[in-house]
């Protein structure tokens, strides 16, 4: 039985291109004690992986060069050493871009309890993403029912379900995305109320009519100009989600932008960051309540399905490319 | 009976100048029902009067060209039209750069009740800086025990009452201050574990070696390359009280400085904005604990009092040219 794996081979200043990987083909791992084999079925590409392959101090250790490369995955249990597991059970967690992953039960983020839904909803709306929007959104942004509330990338894995979950909780929802076709997917398939294409003239202006309040939340993947211009509009007491900086390639020096200090001031606006890791002890919570809302029709999700492992390498490079229209998986088999 | 009075006479861009202000003489008002005349005995001069006059929207309507200085000033009442107050009661608010006000209720902050203590207080540590210190870095700052906190203009009338605070609070403190002077002050006067001042190189080494575990909470009045600094020593969860931007002269159109959202969500560092003005309904709770402080010799402060009502017009740009080791009020009359 042959393992196919994505290694970095070299590491990447800025957003890791296909260049930065090989794949190689080894004899498929050998169990230790306590550990389980997964056979991987989806492999998840997220933005945040760029920060995993860098140098720069981040909140997790860079990938080494010649390993696996680190990667969310979902998967069926063939073997178990380990009691609290057997064979046949669906998983997922920190199995890599690979077929068969020899994993220890730290790695495992959870077993997928939810049979009648696609185990790939389990790297998406079920899974980090979906747990990243409910917790970055009720945690930190804090929204209340009447709230204006606008969002970035929001067409996104996180973001779809940002402002998703921002409609249920009573609010009135902003989406900003870039291009005609994500706009339209904001209002036509995840319920925003007002979409603006960030890629057309005058963001002020357009962003101004959508909120004539102001921005009581404001949840932003991207850190750039989209958020420069939000940072102007924000309400009495707005609070901004720091939940990825898309936009920028490079933090190493950090870029220079407008200072938001006297934003921060004249409106008491809070901003804050958020690391979905934080609640892993909450997982169960958040998947709970999103599988009930999937289930009751009221959370849409799009999927965008690369097939086969030779996908890996150029995926999160397109991912930054804007290319994708939903979350990004790579499917190893059916 | 004449009234001299400060006049708005143009409209600065920038940190308000002498030239701004001039000085009449009018005759002393008339009392409408209702209105108090207050005896100005001290006036307040304070870096957020730099955003009273200018035009940008901020969080007050300007002060009008040829109105009377907008002032916190504290004094005594020498006649009342109102039932609630009565001549010689000592009374802070809204007066105006002037001898005499004629104040609808409206305008009183306070009743001065703190006999036994100056009543130039009401203007610093009882008054508007020490409220401001103590609900930002409670509040906002949210310090723990053992937290290190560092504060930017540490020597200054609210940065000293902060890092008071905090020491109270049992946290470990750390005084940023321009030149040997006022670092000096810090430790010996206000109980800072360790004063840095950012005038001399290798701020960035210096904060360091004074935060080995970085910094938990820091209590932000500059908002310039002083806290570009602190921004990348920041610990995990890290709290940044914005309460002051005393660096930036103009920001219409804000100046450009690293982007923050990088160590915000690398930290799960919250940055919030705070303004004493929300918090009048607290206003006793915090001076009755200062008071206390006081009395107990646990809270230490600096006044620096320029002397009659001609130093009023320089008085906020020399406080912006770092001229003052204190809070800056202007004596009218002992």
């Amino acid at each position: 039985m042959q393992n196919r794996q994505v290694l970095l081979k070299s590491r990447p200043t800025g957003i890791p291109q296909a260049e930065h990987f090989e794949i190689t083909e080894r004899p498929a791992p050998e169990l230790r004690e306590g550990q389980i084999l997964v056979r991987n079925q989806f492999l998840s590409v997220e933005p945040a992986m760029r920060g995993w392959v860098n140098a720069a101090a981040n909140y997790s250790t860079p990938v080494g060069i010649g390993e696996v490369m680190r990667s969310i995955a979902a998967g069926t249990v063939i073997a178990s050493k380990n009691p609290k597991f057997a064979e046949g059970d669906r998983v997922m967690g920190m199995f890599g871009w690979q077929d068969f992953a020899a994993a220890d039960a730290s790695a495992v983020t959870r077993k997928v309890k939810e049979n009648d839904l696609p185990l790939s909803l389990s790297l998406g709306m079920l899974g980090l993403n979906g747990v990243t929007a409910y917790f970055a959104l009720l945690d930190v942004g804090r929204p209340r029912p009447g709230d204006t509330v606008a969002v970035s990338t929001a067409a996104g894995s996180v973001g779809s379900a940002v402002g998703q979950i921002a409609k249920i909780a009573g609010c009135r929802t902003v989406g900003i995305a870039g291009g005609p076709v994500k706009a339209k997917l904001c209002t036509a398939a995840f319920g925003y109320d007002v979409a603006i294409d960030y890629k057309e003239p005058r963001l002020a202006e357009a962003l101004a009519a959508a909120c004539p309040r102001g921005v009581n939340v404001y949840f932003d993947n991207t850190s750039g100009p989209i958020s420069d211009t939000v940072m102007t509009q924000l309400a009495l007491n707005a609070r901004v989600v720091i939940c990825g900086t898309a936009s920028i390639a490079n933090w190493d020096p950090p870029p220079m932008g407008p200072r938001v200090e006297r934003h921060l001031l004249v409106k008491r606006a809070q901003m804050g960051g958020f690391i979905v890791f934080d609640y892993q002890h909450r997982y169960e919570e958040a998947v709970t309540q999103l599988a009930a809302w999937i289930r009751e029709g009221r959370l849409s999700y799009r999927e965008d399905i690369l097939e086969g492992i030779d996908a890996c390498p150029d995926a999160i490079a397109s991912l930054y490319r804007g290319e994708n229209l939903g979350k990004r998986l790579v499917r190893l088999h059916t």
